[in-house]
């Protein structure tokens, strides 16, 4: 490849999502090793635990109780980080009030969910089948198209989807009666990236405002738009596809790759092949086949390096109330943002130089691609049990 | 306060210097904490560590040997994050070029410094007085100094202070032949903050390009500039010694704020009064000045959960080489980001929902402010030893 010389000198690269440059270091992973060396961490965690307020039949913080459920089950965070509904406050921002201009503040409202991925408490989504993964997409597709406006261009496909995906015999949510702006589905995986229970879960808030990550990718895939005729995420899967070297894995409809711009030491973004706007636009091979990317990563993740690796993962797709141009320049995708950079206990920090100046990076994403290619076998833990 | 509201309402928040927005969920403090609750820290650390390789007349990784310095010792990093001298790189963008525009890279030298604070191991700037911090913000100022590029707007200030504050008599860098564009001067400090020695000590890394943090810093303080013809600083710096409920403390020169716009649980910053546009503007007493305000940051953190309280710390300041207007625009200020929420092992995980969508914090800044406000005594553990 013609870029060889970037594995060995310093530079920056572009994210052309969010229109901003990182600094990637690739000559620092010469730096000598000392810590420590990790032995694989079997599963030690019980099936069913009665203190675990996400477990079937368990109590809930606020005294609720989970029913018997067999595969999701979601509710109302009971400590959301919004509320749903709460006193006015309506700020005026006028050019001579110095105050108006800079302590400004904008009321939010929402809602936010909890969703279970299992009834079982020590599965993740490495030790679940994709066949076990699509009761997941299939009860995130049904939550998106029960919250989206009632003029959002893809009201059809939501109708559709509401009719064909089977209820959850567990019980649904449903949505507040103020429309809401936007979804973000996310998962916070390991004690490492602050989730306190390990039951696997991920967890959905919805907001009045549209939040400023899925805002800067829309300002930047619009401007590619129109300035290319053609979409950002359209044209980076093609290129990757014939490049190869940041290719982890592919089927029909998904590729998964470690993106040119990655941030994070194993960063991971799954990619819609086709025009994908929203979960909605999925059919039911295709949720099958998103299922299998996500277990592939889920799974590579935790043979890396034999550990169950944490992260944050997150899904962008069209805002639940937005134009129709909105939605046809979202490109649906899923990134997997981890902090191990060179075993299951040492992680890259995102810290002084970072904070203060630019994000920075040692291994390339080239690298990382090549391992997480070579690690898609067994899930690991499978044969410690 | 009229804003009193915002004790209890979800909202987002403006950052005036990076344009961006943030989530407050204020009622989440209400959240009950089940979590440890910790006995206060000593310090157990010897002044003195033949293994550390900070410590006067001890050896480096690379087989160095640092002299028996008395106060402050820089040189360069044994594994800088940028190189000095490397290979070229010279990518063109053409519009018509899907991979030239998608996979952009460019070349990034420079150079890395570390520099001690205190020749004792188990000094922080918590433990040190601003007397023995002088020597501290002497160096940076000499080091800054050296390094401004040869038709630089604030080369006079930069000859005077090269002259008037003596030199290190343990030894000084000197800057690289190529002139650099930016110097950033950051600490990580603690484990929690990716710290792996607790040494005191600070890093300095010079780069040929303008990081993202104060390239928007400084796009945000020149619009303001142009659209009121004031300083952003100067006058946030006026709006909250009349506003007072995000003060923590102040003298002659210097106030300390947390910010309307904090994300960090208790971020604060440390703004000059009249405009500085970078350390060689500083006179004696301002330099003293500066030192008593990071003292004063330093001290009250520890105080706060009785703690060796981790943070990450940087100075913003006018680029090493830069127009007059760039340097017109500049205005002195050393932001702190640490991560402790409620005690000495509870933290605030920027995670999920603030990697996929926005930054997002409970406790709202007048509180933490309030807080800051109330823990000036003297150090706690001064009391333990
Ligand atoms: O250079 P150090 O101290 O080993 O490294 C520390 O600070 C750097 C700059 O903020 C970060 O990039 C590293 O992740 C962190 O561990
Ligand atoms: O809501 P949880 O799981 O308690 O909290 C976790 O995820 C949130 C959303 O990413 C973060 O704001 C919290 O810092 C984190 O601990």
């Amino acid at each position: 490849m013609p870029d060889e010389v970037l594995n060995d000198i310093s530079h920056r690269r572009y994210n052309p999502l969010t229109g901003s440059w990182l600094l990637v270091s690739p000559h620092r992973t010469k730096r000598p090793w000392q810590g420590a060396q990790e032995t694989p961490t079997k599963n030690t965690l019980p099936s069913y635990d009665p203190k675990c307020y996400l477990c079937p039949g368990n109590k809930r913080a606020q005294g609720d109780s989970n029913p018997p459920y067999k595969n999701t089950f979601a509710f109302v965070n009971d400590y959301s980080a919004v509320k749903e509904t709460q006193q006015d406050y309506h700020p005026e921002t006028n050019k001579d009030d110095v105050a108006s201009l800079l302590l400004q503040a904008r009321p939010v409202t929402g809602r936010c969910y909890v969703l279970t991925f299992s009834a079982k408490h020590d599965a993740t989504l490495a030790d679940m089948t994709p066949e076990e993964i699509v009761p997941v997409i299939n009860t995130w597709t049904r939550i998106y198209a029960s919250h989206l406006s009632p003029s959002h261009p893809l009201n059809g496909q939501a109708a559709y989807v509401l009719s064909t995906i089977p209820e959850n015999p567990d019980g649904e949510v449903t949505p507040p009666k103020h429309q809401l702006k936007n979804m973000q589905i996310f998962e916070n995986k390991g004690a490492a990236m602050g989730c306190s229970n390990p039951h696997p879960h991920c967890q959905i808030w919805t907001t009045s405002t549209l939040p400023e990550e899925p805002g800067k990718e829309l300002v930047n895939m619009r401007k590619y738009k129109s300035d290319t005729g053609r979409h950002l995420l359209g044209d980076y899967v093609k290129l990757e596809l014939e490049k190869k070297e940041r290719l982890v894995w592919e089927n029909d409809s998904f590729v998964v790759v470690c993106p040119w711009w990655a941030l994070w030491p194993f960063e991971v973004l799954i990619i819609s092949k086709r025009h994908v706007r929203a979960l909605v636009d999925l059919d039911d091979k295709e949720r099958l086949e998103f299922a299998q990317a996500v277990q592939e990563v889920a799974r590579r993740y935790d043979n890396l390096f034999e550990t169950n690796f944490p992260y944050s993962s997150g899904i962008h797709q069209a805002p639940l109330d937005c134009t129709e141009e909105e939605a046809e320049t979202s490109w649906f995708h899923m990134h997997f943002y981890p902090p191990l950079l060179r075993s299951a206990t040492v992680k890259k920090f995102l810290v002084g130089y970072e904070l203060m100046a630019e994000p920075q990076r040692d291994i390339t994403p080239e690298q990382a691609a090549a391992k997480l290619r070579d690690c898609g076998g067994e899930l690991y833990r499978k044969s410690l049990q």
